[in-house]
């Protein structure tokens, strides 16, 4: 295989965290180019042709953008493997493997990201403390599923070693530990977070 | 490969349509459980036993339950194919095929779960019209994307074939045309949802 020719367009604490966690797990080079986060404009003109909808991340690989989040991890992991991160469809964690690379974004982001504005990132005068009470309320559903359907009986939560699907979920946590939302998160969910955080390539990717 | 064991636990309008969809244009053999959706205590607690956060679709392989739509979906095309709905890591269409298969959840969901909840199915007095309105703005960026990135020179988004990716993003269409927000879609968007309704399979999966 070629080298292969990675940017990934990054701003921290964004969801490019994950496409750089997926990065540095398996080792593969790339550019990191750190897009200037001003609200409301986002990279400027120039981001917006790469993304026009001005979100991160985006990633090239050669001349082709790929944006999505977990699009991205997805594609690296089953593209520019092999690598533990991917579960292959004949081994029997597949299915959940699928499963909780969605649950990150499908499940959880709309209420983790209303909790993010209206606790933390909106004027106080705009929020919605009525918002905010019911986004927590879908969270303690989604950390009791974590805890229950995902974690009962393992450490991690697909094929019993850490892979893609730990990078999606554990992204959304780190988002609600930094609104100090993750206190009262079960315990096996709290532990979890902790055994996956302990990884090398998670305190690079997560580093600014 | 012996006789699948597939149950679809479905509720006319809900995600679990994407999951049909996908069974229906492969030709695989299942069995259709409707559960019934009561606000509040969608299918009671027999359905809370299979998915505890009583959302639509549940699906079972065998005595392996499965959930998240878009889960299922990639599921069945990458374990039960072949099928033309998967892309293949080797195909030039790989990345777009998983950008757009993740983008109906990920970057639509939620604009698209508030315009229906804000226009059509929280009581007129619970409905809070700016958000309504802030969400109708980011739909209108979505499309836009659709029509820009996905189906410029194109019939379909990604490979230049029907696939998952157009299962995936569809499906939000509908959701915007079942609320009436869908009239003033670009007109690529709108010609598009037209050509992949005419589809026998998509009829069958929308008819209840």
């Amino acid at each position: 295989m070629p080298t292969p020719d990675f940017t990934l367009y990054h701003a921290p604490m964004t969801r490019s965290i994950r496409v750089r966690w997926t990065l540095e797990e398996m080792g593969l080079p790339y550019r990191l180019e750190t897009v200037k986060f001003t609200r409301g404009d986002v990279g400027g003109a120039e981001y917006r042709q790469i993304n026009p909808m001005q979100k991160i991340p985006a990633f090239r690989d050669g001349d082709r953008v790929l944006l999505e989040s977990l699009a991205i991890v997805q594609y690296l992991v089953t593209k520019y493997g092999p690598t533990d991160l991917a579960v292959k469809p004949d081994e029997p964690g597949y299915g959940a493997w699928l499963e909780w690379l969605h649950f990150g974004e499908a499940t959880m982001s709309m209420s983790v990201n209303l909790i993010l504005a209206h606790t933390t990132l909106l004027p106080e005068e705009q929020r919605n403390p009525g918002l905010a009470k019911w986004a927590r309320h879908e969270v303690d559903k989604h950390l009791n599923m974590i805890a229950e359907r995902g974690l009962k009986g393992h450490d991690y939560l697909a094929a019993d070693r850490f892979t893609a699907a730990d990078i999606s979920v554990v992204y959304m946590l780190y988002l609600l530990k930094l609104v100090k939302q993750f206190n009262g998160a079960p315990e096996p969910v709290r532990a979890y977070f902790d055994r996956v955080a302990a990884r090398e390539a998670w305190r690079k990717a997560s580093a600014d």
